[in-house]
């Protein structure tokens, strides 16, 4: 029995398949029990009022309970157009790997429009043979495809480039990405079936919001898996997610995932618009900018315990979080509760998909002290998230897009959490 | 050329991998095009209104398009006592595998309780050595799984007992079945936790709601794979289905995947409560009744086209559908687009997971004529979706649960689509 409850590595980590071995933990024989955790209540015999009542009636379409309210997407717009800003999923109260629909992080540059399917058209042109005009009725009985995806801002997590560590909960930090089942017609039928001329390589993709922001995206990738979407999570797209129609480019940045999608334009060269010149892109310490950076690298985070939880106390605890990677599937995931001396392998939360968020899960005994937890991912290229150190001398101290260094929680003795940069 | 979209089958099926190699379909030398789907609409140079205005502005949680109202849940109450009866899912609306948590289907006896989870208690007591009270902030901090699993009431499709075919939408007819991402604390913890004495080999699950709803299960089930489930599709559980604990029962009638969990009751024996004696037992032409039949066995049905639907015009179409298994994984769909003289496999949506919604596709061309379309599904113990005679043979002519037979569309000359018995 002690050496079920041996730590693996540093800080308190325990073996990742502690709680898969049935019955080996409880057993009578167990001189170390779970009960650490469960804090027994004294048993009210009386029956809770709404034991005593009938309950509400049915609905059309539910809503989370009201004690749970707390729970939204942090909005920050730009008080001189409200339309432009971003909103961000609440990843330290979510569990799982799938993200509500009322939940999915925002990134509008000039609001939701409110689109009428029935006028909504995507247009198919350039260097095409036969320029197409799509209804979204007809999309409707083309084939679909569905997978389950991640979509991330190339500007999330930017707050760790400020010199100081942010002191907010890990989704209004991170939380510039969401995971769904995203179903939609394949863009290659499309673009086949329009025929796209040999000199054709680039594809200019536009939205119908009132910026008809649009990106360029190289047509290699458009034909690999692509999607025009038309689908989340089993309904409709909604408004903020780019109702009726939303171009989904799997592992890239979100900027290129194009919402309320009216335009495909086949080029041969990218378009040089504003959000691929003087917004997404990256000024490197040599005084170059990358451009058309878009993959979004391997990440992790621990969303629980994560700064605004308070620690119960000493004992049993599981440290999660989630780890994802625009190159493919997370390999790997492993904890720190050390400070990064020690490492220890996390247990993946299957089916692990390419591109898609992976919940990872580790048991913890905390001795309530002091103590800094961290995650780093590897995914299947063998990349491996950078240290916050590595991360800015490859490029610079003033980045903003493409954040992805480690994220260290401080635990204090009082059972407070904070970030710090470690 | 000729030979891609020659049928597979009767009705016009053509190979389920038609759309998966790329470039084939949609060459220049294509003599066939897919415009046959496009329906090419002119160009509106006018922009559309939304686009000459900025947008709505960001919301901390978001709501479908208001242009999609018509995609609820139908509700179907007592008179007598408003908070019993169910509610579907509307499948027929929905596309990919996951449920959005607004449009899970319910299934109240006593209407939807509004729990107060900083008073919510779970006791396991009965045949263990330590009997253990629960708070929810308590299981918060215990190891927790994450499934995505259908829950399927026992009484759904059980219209396909009438002696007539119900008119009515697919989702309206088979929805008291939906699919989640489910995650919590694996019951074997806490069971083990708890101590079950040797002669413990049942448990009585009992809800918080006015109804108190109970029912038994097996311990063996209970320590295999279900789960005291927290979190639906990553957020807290909504209230009219469980909030803030349900107990999840992988695979078996959704009656005993009980809401509003607060009591586990260790006994010797099954309580033979209300819902297992009088509700959920099948009366079978013997004059014997079928007792504690817990799978929900395979079951197929063609989501789109469907009921409601208006084919516009022939040529060609995607056939898609749902299958599920509580004893597994779907190994196979099948559709028949000839009333069931010949059969072409579909293609299955990648991950195919065990007890879980699986998404099929099959490419058709439809001729415009009179035509009967259906799917049957096996899953991996070999077991096959029954025909309609079939399942009365072996069951009677006044079943009420477990309806599970094939399901037949007409598909008519004019692009209406009826229930048939085929």
């Amino acid at each position: 029995m002690e050496n079920q409850l041996e730590p693996v590595a540093g800080g308190g980590l325990l073996d990742r398949r502690l709680f898969l071995k049935r019955g080996l933990v409880f057993s009578a024989a167990t001189a170390v029990s779970l009960q650490v955790f469960a804090k027994v209540k004294p048993f009210d015999s009386n029956l809770p009022a709404w034991m005593l009542k009938p309950g509400e009636p049915f609905s059309n379409y539910g809503e989370p309970s009201p004690y749970e309210k707390s729970t939204i997407r942090w909005k920050m717009e730009n008080s001189m157009a409200p339309g432009n800003g971003v909103s961000w999923t609440p990843l330290h109260d979510l569990e799982g790997t799938i993200t509500p629909n009322g939940l999915h992080f925002e990134r509008h540059h000039n609001g939701v429009p409110e689109i009428d399917p029935k006028r909504h058209q995507l247009l198919i042109h350039g260097l095409v043979e036969k320029p197409l005009m799509f209804s979204v009725d007809s999309l409707l009985r083309y084939p679909m495809r569905s997978l389950f995806c991640f979509i991330e801002c190339g500007g999330n997590s930017n707050a760790g480039w400020r010199s100081k560590p942010i002191q907010t909960q890990a989704g209004y930090f991170h939380g510039m990405a969401s995971c769904s089942e995203w179903t939609g017609v394949p863009l290659s039928v499309l673009l086949h079936e329009a025929r796209i001329k040999a000199v054709g390589k680039w594809l200019i993709a536009e939205g119908a919001d009132a910026a008809a922001m649009n990106v360029s995206i190289p047509l290699e990738k458009a034909l690999d898996d692509c999607i025009v979407a038309v689908y989340q999570n089993g309904e409709r797209i909604r408004p903020e997610n780019g109702y009726p129609l939303r171009l989904l480019v799997p592992g890239w940045e979100g900027v290129l995932n194009v919402k309320w999608l009216r335009r495909l334009h086949i080029t041969t060269r990218p378009s040089m618009t504003r959000n691929e010149t003087s917004k997404y892109t990256e000024l490197l310490p040599s005084g170059k900018a990358r451009q058309f950076s878009f993959f979004m690298d391997a990440k992790s985070l621990i969303t629980s315990p994560s700064p605004g939880y308070k620690m119960d106390g000493s004992g049993l605890y599981q440290i999660t979080g989630l780890a994802w990677s625009g190159r493919g599937k997370i390999s790997k995931v492993e904890v720190s509760a050390d400070g990064g001396n020690s490492w220890a392998e996390a247990q993946l939360q299957e089916p692990v998909l390419s591109k898609c968020f992976t919940r990872f899960r580790i048991p913890w005994q905390w001795q309530g002290k002091d103590i800094i937890i961290m995650s780093r991912a590897v995914d299947e290229t063998g990349y491996q998230q950078p240290s916050r150190k590595m991360l800015i001398a490859q490029r610079g101290k003033h980045g903003y897009f493409h954040y992805n260094a480690i994220v260290s929680w401080k635990v204090a003795a009082d059972g407070g959490i904070s970030h710090v940069y470690a």
